[in-house]
């Protein structure tokens, strides 16, 4: 049994820490809030120790890992606090938004043992690894383009937006992981362009885009093409298209059940899709901490670890580069070292 | 080049007479009409002779061919006159309300060496013959079960009704056609259902049946499932499931155009069925008016013919009776003969 | 918290057994099988006591209700046991093989006021219900006709088909009970075909068919069409498709994953389905446990009784008379009170 | 009836001869190819004058108009001759592949009042239009962004490979003038990335590029994302989605027919998609003609000029610059006027 305590208990660390109590080789070892009405009621639905600090947390003997789904300016202090406790770690994406603070968190980790698992959930969604493991087995030949479409089901609050990095480090740096976990080699080339449609005021005011397009072009000229919108009216869109050199591979949208509809002027009608990410991928997260238990309790190899976490923000930082200098960026050989 | 003229220029021998003038190697010799109006707005249209009567079209020399598709009530003594005069037939469905009136028939024609083919249509389909070549060519393995649904988009007018023959004369026998065609073996027992929940005051009226099952089993146990209905509110439903041994294949339903729409209560809308018969059936019509010429002037073999359609009416009549008296009616060797 | 005692640790009682565990009202008190590894393996998987009879498990105090998954012909006994007792029962169904054996456990059991839940899992699989939702909100105005398909991935070993009581009663009996949900009137008339064309020796050895057709109709005319086959290549074939006077409305088949392939001589493939009934109807299971604990727990109204599957049983000997005497059977007022 | 005349009879001009031919009120005036047997079998399958020389095409006082489909090397001198002759056209893309020979043509038919059509047969596919008919009637709100993905069958001889202009002159062409016609606004920016991975060798050594993704930004922010192979394993992918505010569009695939087929290791099975373009846009290109005659004859205004002609040419070229300069290429108000 892997005791894991969940740091942070919004809306993503609730949700993680029933799918620790669920599963069979997990056992929540206790939560932790900066606000502890959120960690007692969290704490309460499960019965287990509300921990009065992170501190506390990693200086427990009860805890064998940590689980970080608190803000993301906190996410370097605790894993280096982690690390120095002994102790595995998950955290949510991102590192940080500043890349500076992820290279100075990277050296001062640098040479632990310890399992650092970052949150990129999508490489744990059944039909993305389903159309993965079919381009691994050779079924669409060589590897040509990768077309990931990406579209949240409406604009998040103001103050969200402000405080998310901008959209390339905040919700296109799923895509860049994805298109990393896909492409099986690293990206040499970012371009990227950003528009301001959904909200023209916020986004100017955050310097900021809301519909981005970015291409992104390894060494070997494989291409993989992101496209987002803040807001789609029809839900959260999520598809995963694989073109290869013997055929095409689509993970396809999930909707809310398997019924159409036919009637006088719309045949073929199938239900709202997931809304929103904690149901779209909710087999993904639970799969996620089934990989964490894998990896400390069997050794299994980490599928997804501070290095990817760092390299997505490279990305996303050189997507802004490219909009603003009108120019493809390339990733230097250094910055991946 | 085959000199075909077309009795009736009511909307089914209209579309006829341009199938005719667009293929190839068919020519349209002229057309009649009972009601000369309708004849010469259709003779105008292609620049052809208007024929005064039928027998002046029977009587021409300048006629290789006639397509019937004038009211029912005529139709046996068409082909009959056709065949006196030696000219080859197409003639819609059905040859008579009256199977009395198709034995006599039957008898008077009996011997000729002319194709006297029946116009089921759907046997024409590319989407229903595509599905009948991968059942032959082994892809499902041996077939088991057909199910056809076979819906219209409105109920006709109460006059039409009253003149049809009743739904499983009018309707159905267009899917009694598909499915021996499909069945590849006679059918040996008809069990049917009849309900009145379109328009039950006009049913009751005409003592007739708007929704509709009929089963029908061969000697080998092959089974054939048909749904009708009068009404479907979301369009021309054309559906055919053949079920077998080592799989599966269905002609699906086509729609207006390929477009899918993605809304904020709806995804994956379909664009409208295509309404009705003769836009649905439009390849099937060409189709049909080809393998007519086919057969005339190369000999193929006929596909479909009178006994076809004499077959289609036995079972028709055979549904009634199920349906009156609560019982499955096997279909005699001698009717078959 | 409800505890409930398993008895039967076959492959559905398991399955069972973890759905009760993982509801968070409920609590697995026990199991019990006649085949005691059975048992001691299951009451360990989930650390419970292991019953050494089913009369120990109707006389503990710490069971609140029983969930019956022996054999068929241990139904009955255990029901009439549990009520006895005063225990709830989920009982799976058919409640026996023999309707004489039907009526007297439900005149030993009459007037009691304990809930009796029959195990017709289809009525709570998500996407027939939410078929059945649309059905009710008006969306497709009224009901006119009902098509089931039903096909299993493949034939059942013939201890299991010779112990089975024919395909009505084990298979189709499903499906009987699926149309009275959505139907909503009870069914007047039963009409039905069978064949033998998967294993046509074990089928005529058991007096038995494998492949059926069953048409149901109500006093109002709405028809119920079920297609049923023992063995279907592609998989476990489980569609509904409610039509009425407005629209219709399918619950479509379910699939391994949400991807499609795109390949040299085949597109828009989709992964396998999901089989078999267990993988299936897995949210269907747990949702069946659900109703069941607010039924006991909460006094919710219970949808699905003793009495549907008395009924469920009529309708399967109607169906097996169909086909013997060749007539469309109608059930007997009688018969359903 | 409008006379036209074909020049050129290679696949596409004998095609067009024929859809010529099928128009109601069109007459193919006559054939004319440099290669004189082919010009005599097309001319003998319709039954048609042969010309001997482009020059007796635009002198002969029974051509009303003409169709260009030579060698694209002569279009603009064919354009040129007819403006002279008076002889409206429709022209197959592109009008050069040296832009200043284009701005030369324009400047020396600049003033004519002659339809000068581009054959962009995209903008007539029926599903295409029905995709821009919801966004121009505003079922998805403002346009967001618009992607095209458009994958050839297989890589075309090397001869055409090396004549083609490059991949983007030759086939994103296409892309650039739908994605005009859609956007509905002037492109401001192009950023294009570009690889060689389906045959590196002739790439290289025509400098050009197989699998591309072409980027278009409007002034408003509008984004077109274009993604081309130069073979698709899978057949001719054609697929064109309008993304806005209030919903999405997609103009699907189209397969040769509408069967699927649900076979052990594969459900859903779809029939391969329609091959080559000829048979893809078969209703696009009869399309074309219509509404070459519809300007010509009614004075219907052109859809699809000359104008667009230069500017998908004037794409064409920003895109090859976009990828040698690692930058994204405005597109300069002068090079639009």
């Amino acid at each position: 049994m892997l005791r894991i305590a969940v740091l942070g208990c919004g809306r993503i660390g609730v949700m993680h820490a029933a799918n620790v109590c669920a599963h069979p080789r997990a056992q929540l070892a206790g939560v932790y809030d900066i606000n502890s009405t959120a960690a007692e009621n969290c704490g309460k639905v499960h019965g287990v120790r509300v921990f009065q600090s992170a501190d506390e947390v990693f200086a427990s003997p009860e805890v064998d890992a940590v689980l970080i789904a608190t803000a993301t300016s906190t996410h370097s202090d605790y894993i280096e606090a982690a690390v120095e406790a002994g102790k595995p770690v998950l955290c949510e994406k991102p590192i940080d938004l500043d890349l500076k603070r992820v290279e100075l968190c990277k050296s001062r980790i640098a040479g632990t043992d310890l399992p650092i698992m970052l949150g990129f959930v999508r490489r744990f969604d059944p039909g993305h690894r389903a159309a993965r493991q079919a381009m691994l087995s050779g079924e669409i030949g060589e590897l040509h383009q990768i077309v990931i479409t990406s579209r949240d089901p409406g604009m998040a609050p103001d103050t969200y937006i402000e405080a998310s990095g901008g959209i390339f480090r905040d919700m296109t740096i799923h895509d860049f992981d994805l298109a990393r976990f896909m492409l099986g080699e690293e990206v040499e080339t970012v371009s990227a362009m950003g528009s301001r449609l959904v909200d023209p005021a916020l986004m100017e005011k955050c310097n900021d885009y809301d519909t981005v397009v970015a291409v992104l072009v390894t060494k070997s000229g494989k291409q993989a093409i992101i496209t987002n919108s803040r807001e789609a009216a029809y839900g959260y869109d999520q598809r995963v298209e694989l073109f290869g050199s013997k055929g095409m591979v689509i993970s396809e949208n999930r909707h809310e059940n398997h019924v159409t509809k036919h009637l006088r002027h719309a045949t073929n009608v199938a239900s709202p899709l997931l809304n929103f990410f904690i149901e779209r991928y909710e087999d993904a997260f639970k799969a996620e901490i089934g990989h964490f238990v894998d990896v400390v309790e069997d050794g299994a190899p980490l599928e997804v670890g501070f290095e990817d976490g760092r390299l997505a923000l490279i990305l996303a930082e050189a997507a802004f580069t490219s909009i603003e200098e009108g120019r493809a960026v390339r990733i230097g050989e250094t910055a991946r070292s």
